[in-house]
Parts: structure tokens; sequence; C-alpha cells
């Protein structure tokens, strides 16, 4: 076995490989704003992947950048916060073309090369002539470390910016990927999340950069949510430079499992930063489900619980309401037997085969006061199990949402 | 065509028909409580029917009067408050048996004839003692005018007692349908309801009562929802005692419309008020889908829609955000094209083709500020249509469901 290493990098965002330019500035779309337009460039043509929301009302902008990612190579990305261009029809494809052939103009390629991503209100028609003049103003600022300023502009609801970047060493090469996120509130991301742009200069073959995405994707930002809504405008794109100059990654090479590993710690530093971040949130919670009939039912437990409103109000309100756990398990669909359910909160056993351990529930309350516990739910009906993030549910999430913040 | 008419019976409930008893006493199973305690007798044996819950996890009161259903008779309904008797394994069910017994010895009936319900806080084992000496004290206070007290002797975090009634005229007889119900969190039902109890002096064969119950719970309970949360403990209950004499209502009897027209009325109006009394609830919207490929898939989209956190705290801040209505239209699963989708608000439309009509948003915000209003959504693709009665989220559902209240 060749020597294998990864090692985190802080504060490294999307410029942490070699050959990525990143800027963040304000154009003005939303008073108030420190800043709302990023842009993404890699020095040289790239290999793109991407995955977009499964929502059927899709965002204009998600629509142009399926089809830069159907054609799989691009340049750059550019993004704008405050406004998602989504349900704005034939004007809302017309504005996110422009971004992208505005784009292109500055770095001098083909607009079918620029990927465009928006995220803010929906319903309202983007005001191109301040977007323009950010494209301008972002070409002129790209810099190897704007990454931050990126990420900060893609910012929504978010109180903090999102990134990731570490390096990987294969043999005697070093990789770096990179990346950011957004997202705090409409965050229950299906086969997508929110946005995030990812980079890295290795080599991959393309068949492998879609497939080593999509499944980092499911293993991650799949797996969470704040409120179990999955948005119009959710996107992840993945460019690839290959400025690296590694062996090729692909199916057939020995060393893709640490590619996959690597590229998965960054989606899930994201992902989980995404949560911590979610709107009104105090804790994040780890639900666990095993002893499925299948992976499937897992799943349907795990994000019945997550996503069941009473439950997250028990954890904001630290209380270990176990009860509402159990009738959210049996509302799921699964098959549930429901005197052979155990239930755990970080390891400590509440629930044995349908009712209650004789554990002082101040002991539960004490890991509930943490700002991060685990919820463990075995069915011990057969094998299946899935792993999901969910958060509480707080006044400060419905005030936000109802336009009172 | 014979004289048919129907009218309401101001203030009445569970004894406007002939031969029904009703009490409400405090036994202290929650302190602090009013009552707690509700007993609803027939004075002659009843048929009954009844629907429950389609959680797989049934409270053992649920499990109880499953069996009483079955065989279609009964004398009586025993029903707590303050403690759902779920997840409490053999010995909840046991003590859901002893209620049973207890209030059998004081009838002189059968304890296979007396129903139970059970409705508050899960996974806490019954007080017994507490419960046993509130029946001899609900039975001491059996009366032909105790309806409002057994309205109020089931409520949880209900503010005010739900009841409704009404007299049937068919031909020279005049038949009485009464009902109380309670609720006010963990509402969405699931083919039951919370607990609604129905009583009725008319004349039905057994094939019929089963028929009309299921069909108006269909039409009425299980299309609200409050929070998206299927109860372990809903239950309705519909006892038929023969009282007014009149000709059988079967499926072949003329007179079987107007009946289940009564009927219907009555269910309507009680989960109306199970909607309007909502955990922190100020808006009730009525929500109304066409244009559908199914009824199924019209549906899906009036679930995904009335159950949206983003959509209902937006309704609770008054916001006309048909962006977030979109969006949840999008990934309800329903097969929808975005350019062909209508949004009315109360008749006013706001979206049509997928993009906003040129209506003013302050014309919206006047009908967001009534207490009730209505969302229709066309979908321009078939014929299946669907209705749905959802609430807003407010900080206070999160505060009372914290434990903060």
């Amino acid at each position: 076995m060749k020597e294998e290493s990864i090692e985190f990098i802080k504060s490294g965002g999307v410029t942490a490989p070699r050959g990525f330019l990143a800027a963040g500035v304000s154009c003005g779309i939303k008073p108030g704003k420190k800043s709302d337009l990023a842009l993404v460039v890699s020095q040289q043509l790239a290999d793109v992947a991407g995955v977009f929301t499964q929502n059927r009302i899709k965002a204009a902008p998600v629509l142009v950048s399926m089809k830069r990612v159907r054609k799989g190579k691009a340049r750059a990305v550019v993004i704008n916060s405050g406004n998602a261009n989504a349900c704005t029809g034939a004007r809302g494809i017309e504005d996110a073309e422009q971004m992208a052939a505005v784009t292109s103009s500055f770095l001098g390629c083909s607009s079918e090369e620029v990927c465009v991503c928006s995220t803010g209100r929906i319903g309202v028609f983007l005001p191109m002539k301040k977007i323009v003049k950010g494209i301008e103003k972002a070409f002129k600022q790209l810099n190897v470390e704007g990454s931050k300023n990126a990420a900060e502009a893609i910012m929504t609801t978010d109180t903090v910016p999102k990134q990731a970047a570490l390096k990987v060493k294969i043999e005697d090469k070093e990789i770096f990927i990179g990346g950011m996120a957004k997202g705090s509130g409409m965050i229950c991301p299906n086969l997508a999340t929110t946005l995030g742009i990812i980079t890295t200069d290795a080599v991959l073959s393309p068949e492998y950069l879609d497939w080593v995405l999509r499944c980092c994707v499911q293993e991650t930002f799949n797996r969470i949510s704040v409120d179990g809504e999955t948005s119009t405008n959710d996107t992840i794109l993945l460019f690839s430079n290959g400025m690296a100059k590694n062996t090729m990654i692909s199916s057939e090479n020995p060393h893709k499992g640490i590619f996959k590993n690597a590229l998965r710690l960054v989606l899930d530093r994201l992902s989980r930063a995404v949560l911590e971040d979610g709107e009104g949130v105090t804790k994040v919670v780890e639900i666990l489900v095993q002893g499925a009939v299948s992976d499937k039912e897992a799943e349907q437990v795990a994000r019945a619980v997550g996503n069941s409103l009473l439950v997250k109000c028990s954890w904001n309100g630290e209380d270990p309401n176990w009860g509402r756990i159990l009738c959210a398990i049996g509302y799921s669909g699964a098959d549930v037997d429901q005197n052979k359910v155990d239930v755990f909160y970080s390891g400590i056993q509440i629930v044995s085969a349908g009712v209650k351990t004789d554990i002082k529930e101040n002991q539960i309350r004490k890991i509930l006061k943490m700002p991060m516990f685990s919820i463990l739910i075995d069915l011990h009906k057969g094998e299946g199990q899935y792993r999901f993030l969910s958060t509480d549910l707080s006044e400060r999430y419905v005030r936000i949402n109802s336009n009172k913040e």
C-alpha cells in the first residue's frame, strides 16, 4: 500500500486547490447586505459535475446550470444571493443566461462554460443592471485569497460563512479539495443541496467525477434537514481542473477510496455547518435507525422523527419527551412492532421493548442540554439502517420566517 | 319527495339525542386542571362504530376500544385527559381494561360494552386509584345536561370545549345527532381523528353505521392538520341507540342522504373547531387543489402546502409569499408543470402559468389579515381535486410544545 494521507486546511475554501480564483462583492440586490455576488473561476477549463434539486419547480439558474453540467466542461460559476430567480418564467431564463454571458465576456470564454446559481426570495425578477455591474466588480477582484469573500457573498439568513478545504497526499502528489456552501432555512435537500461549490485540482475521469459527487452528496447533504423543505434552487457543483497532475483517478484506480473519503469529509463539514447555522437552531441531532426491515424503512423512520414538529419542539425545550419520538416512528409508514422498539439518547437507553426503562428523566435532560446529541432507534426487525441529521425547532425559526425579524 | 330538514341545536352536544347521559368530573390526573374524566352513557345498548389512528404505535385504550367496536355493541365510553396511556405495555392494557370494568360495574353491564379513550402525555402509567374514584364520581353525576361538562373534561391544551348537535326531520320522525371532540396539537389525523364521540338516537343498520362514519370522517377530520402529527390515540366513536324509532336507515333507504349530510355537518363543525383552537393558531386556511392528474395527486399537493413550515410561517406573518407555496407544490411528489400552475388567494389570482400576475401584493396582504381564507391551486393537468384545511404556525405553537408555556 502506497502512502496516503488527508489533512484539513484551516480557513481554506474554494481557492485552496491550484488554479482557482474567487471574489465576493456587493452589488446592492438586497439593501443592507454586506455582499451578494460571488464568482469562482478556474484558470483553465475544468470538468464539472452537478446535482440539482428534485423539486419539480426549478429556478431558472438551475435549468441553465443543468445544461452546462450535461456538457461536462466549465470555467466558472457566478452566484447571487438575495434573489432566487425562481418562478420568473422566460424572463428568468434570459436573466440567468445573461449572467453567464456577461461573466464569459470578461473571462474570454464561451457563455456555455459558465454556471449560474441564485438564492434568496422566490418570484422576483433579478435587478440585471446591478448584477452586470457586480460581475465586472467581482471579475476585477478575483484572487487566490478570495474564497472567504465568496463564501460570505452567497449567504442569505446564514450567520457565518461556510468553507472547508483539505489536502490529500497520494504517492508523491498532493491533491487539494475546497468547498463553500450556504443554507439556513428551506433545508431538506433531496438528491442535491442548497448551494455548494466544490473545487479540486485532481485529475479525475469524467465518469468518476459525476459518480463520486453523487455518492458523497447522498451520504452528507441528502441526510440533513432544518425544516423539511426542499428548495427550488438546490445546486451543488464540483469543478476539477486537473492541475495537480496526478495519475487519473477513475473507477479502476486504487486511490479512488481516499479521494472519495476526502470529498466526503469536505461535504460532511459543509453540511454540518449548514445545520449548525440553521435558522433559529440551538441543537443538532444525529438520528441513527437500525434493525429496520430495509435501509429504506430505516430512512422513513429517521426522516419522520427528524422532521416531526413536536419532536423538534421537545428538543428545543430540552424535554426528554421520548413519547413523541415513538409517535413519529409509529406514523412513519414503516412496519413497526411497538413491543420491540428500543430508543437511546447519546448511548443511554430510555425505551426498551416499547416502554420506558428505569432511567431517571433528569439523566436524559443533561444530554438534551448539549448543543449536539444522538438518538439511536433500534426496531429489532431486520438489518436496515440509516443515519440522518436534524435540528430543533425554535420560536426564532418562526419569527424569522414570519417576517418578524 | 317527503319532508326533510336539518336544524342545528345551539349549545347541544352528546346528550342531544334521546337516551344519552354524560358527565365530566375532576379526579386529579393533572394538577390544576378543572376536570379530566368524562363518561358518556346510552340508557339502552347501542350499536357502535369507530375509526382509529393509523399510527403503528397505538395507545392501550385504542387497542381496547377496537375490540369493542369489532363486536359492534356498547353502552358507554369512559375518557380521561392528561395522560395518553400510550407506550405503557401490558400494564397499560390492564389499566384500560380496568377503566372499562369499573365503569361497567356501576352501569350493570358487561365490561366488553364499555369503550375507553385517553389523551395526554405519552409513556406515563395511569394513576388508577384516582381514575377509579373519578369514574364513581362521574357515574353519580350522569345527567342529560352533562354534555358540556364532558366536553370540558376531555380537553388538553384546548382552550374551548367543542360540541355540536342537530335535529334531522325525516317524514314525521325527528332524529338527533350530537358530538364532542378535543384536539389542539398533534393534529393530522389519518383515517381517524383526535378524540371524537358522536351520539345519535337514529335507527341505523350496522353496516350503514360503519360506512357512514368512515365516509364522513374521510371528508372532515381526515382533511385537517395543525402540525402534520398523527397521534397514537386518535379515536372517533359513533353510538346509535335507536330511540328515535325511525324506519331503519340502511344503504337501501331513501333517507340515507340526509342522515349522511347531517352527520357530515356535525363532524365538519367539530373538526373546524379543533383547527380554530389549534395550538397557537391564528389563521385557518382552506386549500383547494384542482386540475391534478388524479385526486391522489391533488391530495399530495394540498398536504405538502398545508404542512409546509415555511408556508405556515408566512401565513402567520401575513406575508403573501406565494413563492413558498410554489416551492411546496414542486416538492410534493406530484407531476407538476411549473409553467401551468395558477394560484389564487380567496379568489384573487396571484400566480398565472407559474409567474406572478400584476396584482399588488398589498391586495393579497388584506386577505391574509383575515382569520380564515382560502388558497386555490390549479395545476391544469387533469380532473383531480382535493380540499384540505390547515393553519398557520406561530411562535406560540413552539412555546407550548417546548414546555415553555
